[in-house]
Parts: structure tokens; sequence; C-alpha cells
């Protein structure tokens, strides 16, 4: 059997021209769309992600702030930015790079972050307001997920989800954002006891656990589709994902590739996203909407 | 093979126990803790269920104001008894009972009673704090089923739960509390198909969907432990749960009454909820914690 490969980039190319019209029609209301990073850290692969965010923001025509408070940031210091940040109208989109310097609360800083700005889903706000279906931006890995399933009309109303990790990023909204699509949705972990016994029953499986290798073929039955949410760095430098994809393909119906799956899916929603917030947050398309 | 009862009333004379323990304690403190049920409605059942929690906390020794705004309260008007009981220092819990008039915006009402009040994990921080490992009260329903389990020394951890319903005052925040305690949970419900396909292979079921009969034996395995959360009112006024017991009975291990099991302790639990607020909010402890 061969096991088709579900790309990101075409997803990513589609989205990026919803993000082009957005921004034409908020530019016509005055508004251009700001995105800010907040960062703390020298860790070069992270400033290397945040470059790749403000590049795409750059070339999709959304201002970027990248506000760099250095390794030894206090945990006051970020948090009076994100408060300031918050508050500012001029900022429609707000993002905490982790990680953070050691000692410094990440939990209590991602509250500050205002909602209707939290367009990766950080504050655990969204994450409740996504629980009980009020509006609310998700992780935007997690949303990934559930497009590139939408993409390539994959179902999952009726139909078993499986995901394999519980993090408050990925595995708890996307549970809840496949839940509003009608699937049922099992959650698996490291302390679940055998992965296969609940993967080998799935309609699609979900692996978000940050371990290179973790789903081989043996884990999956044919005809199921599997997305692979893992980007781990190889020691070489090469970023490979948490799906054996050797012996996966020839088994699963499909799979996502890494890189070049999931991953290029979410930085395209982050803008859209913050697009999303602009015109959100415009006083203009406020009043249009209320007349 | 015989089913087990797992009664509820034990456990809740137990928690009972704690609450007096908690009361003594604040007590010497000069704290008496108070909880306040907000309600706008003329039906009877609910005006029944506020009146048995009312002499439940005056029988523990918790003061009680039922503030009944009557069955034509308007939203801004609860809103406002909303954000003053959350101002208020002597109040330390606040439900927010349901049924609320037509028109009524519950999920923005909910959003006005403070977390660290939000005895029954009403407001959707509430439950993003839960998802994120953030100290905060879950409701007292879903705590409740995680209590018996304990109770009854059932393990979940590396087993599979599965949750019948996907609600926010069940489903949701149940399964955020057993990924917690290591379990790996399946939540499935009225679109996701059948139901034996999950229910057959779990460890243990909660059915927690709202519907008279729902789960029969020919949807468990022998060995499963069933608990119901259903409570369903019958033309004749008597309760039943959500699980045919006639068929369960007999096939299952073990299978929680309805009344007399989930509901008992639900009770027990806004009361332990509302003491443990009050020693949260309590000054004094502040400053000794501090000191």
């Amino acid at each position: 059997m061969t096991t088709a490969t579900l790309s990101g980039k075409e997803l990513a190319g589609i989205i990026g021209q919803r993000v082009q019209q957005e921004i034409r029609s908020l530019e016509h209301d005055g508004v251009r769309p700001v995105l800010a990073v907040v960062m703390a850290t020298d860790d070069e692969s992270t400033k290397w992600y945040v470059r790749s965010i403000e590049r795409a923001a750059e070339r999709a025509g959304i201002g970027c702030r990248i506000i760099d408070l250095g390794h030894d940031a206090t945990e006051q210091v970020l948090a009076s930015v994100l408060r300031d940040l918050s508050a500012e109208p001029s900022v429609n989109g707000i993002i905490l790079q982790t990680p953070l310097p050691e000692g410094v609360r990440t939990d209590s800083l991602v509250g500050l972050i205002a909602p209707e700005k939290d367009i990766d889903g950080a504050n655990p706000l969204s994450l409740g307001r996504l629980a009980v279906g009020q509006p609310a931006f998700a992780p935007a890995t997690a949303r990934s997920v559930v497009e590139i399933l939408d993409h390539y009309a994959i179902p999952v109303a009726g139909r078993n989800v499986v995901i394999v990790g519980r993090s408050a990023v990925v595995g708890k909204p996307l549970s809840l954002l496949l839940l509003a699509r009608d699937a049922a949705i099992t959650v698996c972990h490291s302390r679940s006891g055998p992965l296969g016994k609940y993967t080998k029953e799935a309609d699609v499986v979900v692996v978000a656990a940050g371990r290179t290798g973790l789903l081989t073929g043996s884990h999956v039955s044919p005809g199921t589709v599997v997305v692979d949410v893992g980007t781990n760095v190889l020691p070489d430098g090469s970023l490979v994902g948490d799906v054996d994809e050797a012996s996966v393909s020839g088994v699963a119906a499909a799979l996502t590739p890494v890189p070049g799956g999931v991953g290029s899916v979410t930085t395209a929603l982050l803008l859209l996203h913050t697009v999303e917030a602009a015109r959100l947050q415009s006083p203009a398309l406020v009043l249009e909407a209320a007349g």
C-alpha cells in the first residue's frame, strides 16, 4: 500500500492568500495589523524561529515588533511589557516566546496576554473559552492539525481520533477542537501504557509527544491517517518528527511530513490569527457590525 | 458475576468530616465560610435543589445566602449581583444556578465569578487553569467522579477511562482531572457513532449524557467499573441515571447507584470547595503562609 504524503505547503499557501485578502480589506479601513513577539533567551534555534516569523509577517504586510528582553529579563519586566502590549491599541497579536529565563513563571505571564490578542492561545482563559464554545484563538499548532485534515477532506465526525500527548499547547486544545467537530477523541501519553492499544484502533492518529521515532509501523493499522506534530532537532541540525517514517510508510493511508507538514501551516495560521484579531479589534469594523 | 455497588453516601460522610475539621480550624482564625447561590427561576426542582444545598450548608456551619432574583431577572441585574459578590470579602464561594431566564447569556455571566470563589468551576478561566495545571476549582460533579474512584481504590493511571458526554460541566473537566492522574481518556458522545465500540474497551466507563437507559449491559465488558453521572427525573418524580441498571448489573464489576452515588458526593464537595476557598482567602492564613 502506498502512503500518501499530506504536505502542509499547499495549505500554507492557501492560508497565505486568505491573509492577503484580509490585509487588503483592513487596509481599506486604514488598519495595518501588527504582531508583537516577546522573547528573553539567547537560544539560537529560538532566535532563528522568531526571525522566521518576522520575515513571514513582513512578507505578508503585517507589522512585526520583536521585543527581545535578553536572557536575564526578570518576571516583573516581562509582566510589564505584556501588560503594555495588551493595552496598546496598535498591537493586534501577542506571542510570548519560550523558553523564558529560569525562575520566571510562564504560567502567570501568559495570563497577562489580553485574550483578544492571544493569537497563539497561550492564556488559560483562551483554552477555557474553547472548552465552553466561546470565541477564542486556539494554539496555532493545534488548529494546524485540524486545518490539514480539513484540507485533505479527511472526516473526523463520528470517527476515532487518537492524540498521543497531553500538552496544553497541542493535546488538550486539539481534543477540544476535534470534539467540537463531533469526533470521539482519545488522549494517551507516556504514562498510559502500550501505545498500540490505542493507536491501532484509530481512524486518525495525531502524535505530539516530542519523542523521535515514537510511533512506528507496528503501532498503526492499514487505512489510518497519521499527523506528525513532533519537531525534534537532531545533533546534525536536521528536523524530524515523532513518527518513524520508514516503518509507518507502507502501513498508514497517509502521513504528514516533517518538515513541510504541520509546522508549515502553523506559521501561516499565526499570521491569519493576527489579521483576524485586527479585524475583531478594528473600531471601524465594530461600528459596521453594530450599525 | 456480582456487580458491586459504589455508594456515594459513605464518602459524602467522610468529606463532611473534612469540612467540619476545616470549619473548626477557620473558626479558630475567626473566619466563618459563606456560600452565595444566585438563582433566577421558578422551576420547582431547581428551587428544591438550592434548598437542599442551603440545608446542607447550614447543617455544616457554613453561612448560605440565597439570592433569588426571580424568573424575570435581567442579565444586567445578574451581572451586577455577581460582580458585587465577587468583590465582597465576606463571601467565599459563589454558585450561579441554572436555568436562567431566557435570553440571558450564561456564558458571559459565569466569567464574572471571581476564580478564587468559583467553587463549582463555572468560569471558563477555571477550566483553562485546570487544563494547564494551575490551581482552580473543578466542577463539583467532575471531581465527585474522581473522588469516588479514589475512595474505592479503583486505579486510573495507565488505564483507559471512557467518558460518555462532552459537556463543559462533566465530560471536559473530568477528562482534564483524569489526564492529570495519568489515565488515557476517551471522550465519546451522541454523534461519535456506536457507543459500545468505545465502552467495551474501557477499564472504567463514566456516563454523563443525560439520557435514561443509554448504557446497557451490551455496552460493557466484564470487569468494567461504571460511574453513572446521569440525573434524569421521570414523570413520576423518581430519579434515575443514564445507566440501565438491570442489564449492566451482572456484567460490570461495579456500578454507582442513582440516587446515592455521584450526586451525594457532589453536594459534599461544594461545601468542601467553599471551606477551601475560605481558607485560601483568609488574610490571617495568608499572613501565616507568608510569615
